[in-house]
């Protein structure tokens, strides 16, 4: 399912140290396929147990520490990036760290909008500024659009589109902080998708599914492993007509 | 063209010293119709010498500070609104008070973005729940939806259209913190329509164009007074089915 990662040599994933991030960091070093470097950014890798252990199985696996709110942290990652890519670049950046501030119309406040929303739309474009070079220099070995020249996935989610809020679907999670932080995502992506055109770099958001993670609960239908197989699929098997969009992990356009 | 709000006793607009939200002000209070109070507010009122002069022309106009970043102003304005509009309740809250702060892939940064987003998206939120109470005290005399009985008005812009910021549209307003704040402020307006339905109080988005104000530029195609005759025109018209919309100041729905 993720063979098209054979072609791709360099990958970032952030927020690996559990949840979505740790499964994408699984699944590609135990996926019968081996990319030149995984990088796995953590807020806290000394704690990250299950993410060191994998990483001493799998010596394609490096973990950087990196607070994503914090541009000092986001400038010293990018700085140990480039040393563990040098010349090669990097082909794919997985934006996965993100949060959930639950808030209700009650509940919310101006504290808990701005911190959702420095953390889930706000980071991931801060750090595919800090990583614009290595990717530019990913994609210059390359023709077309895809992971085997240079992408920015930005981990969205279905709860972000203003459309689909709406009728039956507008019962549940009425959770002001992450819906407009996932929105707001998605400009972002928009944002990037136009400006990075130029140099080759694909850029789009992505919606993985409802988990069984911390983030997700234990009543959501899918295990990580079934979301990430279908989300590195649909990652690997990115072309043009994927710039600038927004997917479902089965591969369907989802309307902003 | 602005006579339905003869059928809106009282009516609130945030950013009232200049540009959009003064001719709010200014074509409310001299179009012939008097609505029973307009309470205009400004960050600054005594440095809002046109509003100021308004105010002492037009007895229905009430100027009342509000700094829409400080919850505690917020708290403030809210109890001087409350005298001002008593048993009646507040009929239609325009959230215009918007900044643009210009910055590019190159020159975006982290507080840039957050600061956009605090003014343009939390702000009208945090305004909204706060102006509740008066809003559902309002809403409780009618039946239907419209200013006739209570709504909310956010001041949006196309420029927030995840959808329409591609090809020919993406060549130009390459702004981050602008763009994400208005794709923001419309899943807001989207969760308060969710959540507002129950108390009959209408939620929606308004572009009101590309229009010559400080923010506008002089070399927008709009003059003040062209687009709000046609925004006041739009806001007037509203009824349910226009409930948790995007409208274009032409009336024609817009894109998320």
């Amino acid at each position: 399912m993720a063979h098209a990662f054979k072609n791709c040599p360099n990958v970032m994933v952030t927020g690996a140290s559990r949840g979505l991030g740790l499964q994408i960091v699984k699944s590609l070093a135990t996926g019968g396929f081996s990319p030149g470097k995984i990088i796995a950014t953590a807020q806290n890798p000394e704690g990250a147990k299950e993410l060191q252990k994998l990483a001493a199985e799998h010596q394609i696996i490096h973990i950087v520490k990196l607070d994503v709110i914090s541009q000092a942290s986001i400038d010293r990652a990018a700085s140990e990036v480039e040393q563990l890519v040098q010349e090669e670049g990097l082909n794919c950046l997985i934006n996965n760290a993100g949060i959930n501030i639950i808030a209700d119309f009650e509940t919310v406040t101006a504290e808990k909008m701005l911190e959702n929303f420095h953390t889930n739309s706000v980071a991931p474009l801060m750090i595919t500024k800090a990583m614009f070079p290595l990717l530019k220099r990913a994609a210059t070995k390359g023709t077309g659009m895809g992971i085997h020249r240079a992408a920015v996935i930005n981990m969205s989610s279905l709860l972000g589109s203003v459309e689909l809020y709406w009728g039956d679907r507008a019962n549940t999670f009425k959770w002001y902080p992450y819906r407009t932080s996932k929105s707001a995502l998605n400009m972002v992506t928009r944002c990037l998708a136009v400006d990075l055109k130029a140099d080759g770099i694909l850029c789009m958001a992505l919606h993985p599914g409802w988990v069984r993670t911390d983030m997700g609960g234990p009543e959501a239908p899918l295990s990580t492993e079934e979301s990430i197989s279908s989300v590195l699929s649909v990652i690997g098997g990115l072309t043009e007509t994927d710039h600038g969009s927004f997917l479902h992990y089965t591969g369907e356009q989802l309307p902003w």
